[in-house]
C-alpha cells in the first residue's frame, strides 16, 4: 500500500476531523497519538503491549538512531520495523531538534530552556545560537561521547531513508521562542530552504516513504503564516507543525497554521501530549500528535488519572487497595492496585516503571482515540465537557 | 488442595527423581527451578512472562518484605499471591540469611564473602559474628534506613504467615563456610532449635502452609549428618539445604544429607542455580532450586546459551543478526537479535534487562524441566552429556 490519507469526518464549527492515514505498514486511524519509541524501543515495553494498549503508530529518533546503533545497522537489520520487531506503521522524526537540543555544545541551544527560568533564557537566547548552524546544516556534537558530527538536510533524509520509516520529516531547524524576531526569520528562511533540499533528497530514489515537510515560525503569527504558505507550496505528504511553544500559543498559532495547509493532507503536532493540549490541538485540525511525557513522567512516578495527575510515591498510596484509576481498562489497572505500584516504586523495582508507563501511554492513546469516537458520532462537546469536569484544567 | 508431594519416578543409580509438589495454589512438577521474586516481583517480567517461560513457582523474601512494604500491608492485600498477582504456587525463604548478609551492621555477615577474596575473608570470618546474635534470635540493621530490627524464629513464621506463601522455611543462621568448626556446631545447635520453635510458631494456628526445615553444616560432613538427622526427627512438610557451599562441595554434602532426609518429602537446595549445579544437585537427589542468578546476570548483559555464557555487551554483537540463542524459544529469542540486544544494552534501555532476563530464566527454568522429562523417559545421562558437550563445564 502506498501513502494515503482520508477524511470520514469533519467536526461543525471546528477544525477537527477523523481520519485515516494509510502506510506500507498499516492504517492510522485518526487523531492519534504517536508513542514515542525513541531509541527504537518504547521504554520498557514490548511492541504487543504497545499494541496491546491501542497504540497504532511508533516514532523513533533520528539523532539517536545515528549515534546509536547507527542507521546502517538498523538498515542492515532489515529497517526499523524488523530491527524492533513492531508490524505497524512508523515514523522518524528529522532530528533536528535534537541535533540542537542536545548536541548543544557549540552555542546555547533550546535544551537549556528546560533547566532554567524564562527570565533568564530570555537574555540568553535573545542571541542566536552562534554556534556552528551554516546554510549546509548543523554540527554538533554527540552527548553520548563528545564525537564531532554534521547534520545537512540530505544527511538526514539519507538517515531516514536507512531507518526505513513510513513517515519520515524534513530537517529543520526548532528555535527558541526566545530567540529575537530577526533571528527567528533567518532560522525560518534557512528552515524553509532545507525543506527543498529535503524533498530534493528524498526524491532521488523511488521511495515509499511519505515526506513531512515542517512549519515553524515561533511565536509569530506572521512568521507562521509565512512557513505554511511556503510549505504548502511544495509537494509534501503532509505537515508537521514544530516549535517550541508556550502552552497558551498552541490554540492559535495551530488554527493559523491549518487554516493555510490544505484539508486533504495530514498535519502532525511535534511533541505535544498533555490531554488539554490534545484538545485543543485536534479542535485546531491536528490529526496526530506524538511526545514522550506519558512515559517520562510515569518513570517519575506521575499516573494520569481522570481526576488528575497524582504521583504514587505519595505516602498515601501505600495503603491504598484501589486501581491506579477506577474504570480504566489498562493492564496495569486490571491486575494491580495503588499500593502495589506505591511498594515497586519505592523498592525501584523496574516492574513499576513498566507499569506506570503501560497505564500512561493506555491513558492518552485512549484519550486520543476516544476523541476521535466522538468526532465520528458527534459527542465531542460532551466528551470534553465530561473530561473536564473530572481532570480539572 | 492441601499440600503433597508424590514421586513419579527415580533414576536408577542416582539419587535423582521426577515428581509432583501439590499446594493450595497449584502444582509443581518437580525437579523445578523456583523463579526468584524477591521483592514480590520478579525483577522487571510479569507474573504472565513469567508462566510463559515456564515458571511454575516464585519465591519471595521475607526479609525485604517485611522491610518494604511490610507484610501487613502484603497481608491486607489478600497475601502475595493477590497482591503480586501470581496465581501459581509460591515460596518465602525466612529472612535469616539476608538479615545475615544484608542486616550486618552487627559484626561480620555472610554478605562480605562476595566482595572479597577468600584468603582475607577466611581470616576474617574465624570470628564468629560477635554480633547481636543471641539463643533468642538475631538483631539487625535495615539496609534501607538503618533501623534496627529484631528477628526471631517465632517472627520470621509469624511474617512467613502474613506474607501466605504455600511453602516457608524456619528460621536459621546460615554460616560463613570459613567459620570455625567450634562456631558452626555452636550455630548449628542454635538452627536446631529455632527449627523447633519454628514449627511450634507454625502450628499455633491451623494452616495451609508447609514449613519447611533448614538443613545447615557448613563443609563439615559429620555436622551437615547431624542436622539432617535432627530435621528429619521433626514433623517437617519438606526440607531446605542451605548453606554458603563452595562449588565442589554440593555433590558430596547433598547426597549425604539427601540420604538421611526422608524420600517421601521434597528437598530444596537453596541460593544454587548454574547448569552444572543444577544437574548435580539433580543427581543428589534435589527437587527444587532457587537463585537470583539468571536475572542478575542478566542485567549485567550475560546471556546463558548452549554454548556457554555470553556478555551481549562484547563489541562484535553490535553486528550479530542471529539470535541470542539459537534454537531457543524465548520471546526474545523468537523475535530479536542480538544486534538489537546489544544496541538496547549500550543504550541502556529497560527493554533489554527485560528480554535478558526472559532469556536467562527461560534457559534455567527449561534446562530443569527437561531433565525433569528426561528423567521421566530414561534420557538423563544422555542429555547431560550432550548438554555439556555444548556448554562446557
Amino acid at each position: 500500500m502506498s501513502f494515503s490519507f482520508n477524511i470520514e469526518k469533519e467536526l461543525i464549527g471546528t477544525r477537527a476531523r477523523a481520519g485515516v492515514i494509510t502506510t506500507p505498514n498499516g492504517e492510522i486511524k485518526t487523531p492519534s497519538f504517536v508513542v514515542v519509541g525513541t531509541k527504537a524501543t518504547v521504554k520498557s515495553l514490548s511492541p504487543e503491549e504497545v499494541k496491546g494498549l491501542g497504540g497504532q503508530v511508533v516514532l523513533a529518533n533520528t539523532y539517536h538512531l545515528y549515534l546509536e546503533p547507527g542507521e546502517e545497522r538498523v538498515k542492515r537489520s532489515g529497517g526499523l520495523h524488523s530491527f524492533m520487531n513492531w508490524d505497524g506503521p512508523t515514523m522518524t522524526d528529522s532530528g533536528g531538534f535534537q541535533a540542537f537540543s542536545l548536541g548543544v555544545a557549540y552555542g546555547a541551544g533550546i535544551g537549556k530552556l528546560l533547566k532554567k527560568e524564562s527570565k533568564e533564557i530570555e537574555e540568553e537566547e535573545k542571541t542566536p545560537p552562534l554556534a556552528k548552524i551554516t546554510e549546509d546544516g548543523v554540527a554538533f556534537k554527540s552527548h553520548i561521547d563528545g564525537s564531532e558530527h554534521f547534520f545537512t538536510p540530505e544527511k538526514s533524509i539519507n538517515i531516514q531513508q536507512s531507518l526505513g520509516a513510513d513517515i519520515i520529516f524534513s530537517f529543520d531547524e526548532c528555535t527558541s521562542p526566545y530567540a529575537t524576531h530577526e533571528y527567528q526569520k533567518e532560522a525560518l528562511l534557512r528552515t524553509h530552504r532545507w525543506a527543498e533540499r529535503s524533498l530534493n533528497a528524498h526524491q532521488k530514489e523511488i521511495s515509499k516513504q511519505a515526506l513531512f515537510g515542517i512549519v515553524q515560525g515561533g511565536r509569530h503569527n506572521e512568521l507562521r503564516k509565512e512557513s505554511a504558505q511556503f510549505m504548502v507550496s511544495l509537494p509534501f505528504d503532509g505537515f508537521g507543525i514544530g516549535g517550541s511553544f508556550e502552552k497558551e500559543d498552541i490554540d492559535k498559532a495551530v488554527g493559523l497554521v491549518n487554516d493555510i495547509l490544505p484539508k486533504q493532507k495530514p498535519r502532525h503536532l511535534l511533541g505535544i501530549g498533555e490531554p488539554e493540549d490534545l484538545f485543543n490541538g485536534i479542535e485546531q485540525g491536528v490529526d496526530t500528535f506524538d511526545c514522550v511525557a506519558p512515559t517520562r513522567i510515569a518513570r517519575n512516578g506521575q499516573l494520569y488519572t481522570k481526576n488528575g495527575k497524582i504521583n504514587i510515591l505519595n505516602a498515601k498510596f501505600k495503603d491504598d487497595l484501589s486501581t491506579l484509576d477506577d474504570g480504566c481498562g489498562c493492564f496495569a489497572c486490571e491486575n494491580y492496585t495503588r499500593a502495589y505500584l506505591a511498594h515497586l516504586f519505592r523498592a525501584k523495582e523496574l516492574y513499576g516503571l513498566r507499569l506506570a508507563s503501560i497505564h500512561n501511554l493506555y491513558f492518552i492513546v485512549h484519550l486520543v482515540n476516544s476523541i476521535r469516537d466522538s468526532i465520528l458520532d458527534g459527542t465531542f462537546h460532551k466528551l470534553k465537557k465530561n473530561f473536564f469536569a473530572g481532570y480539572g484544567k
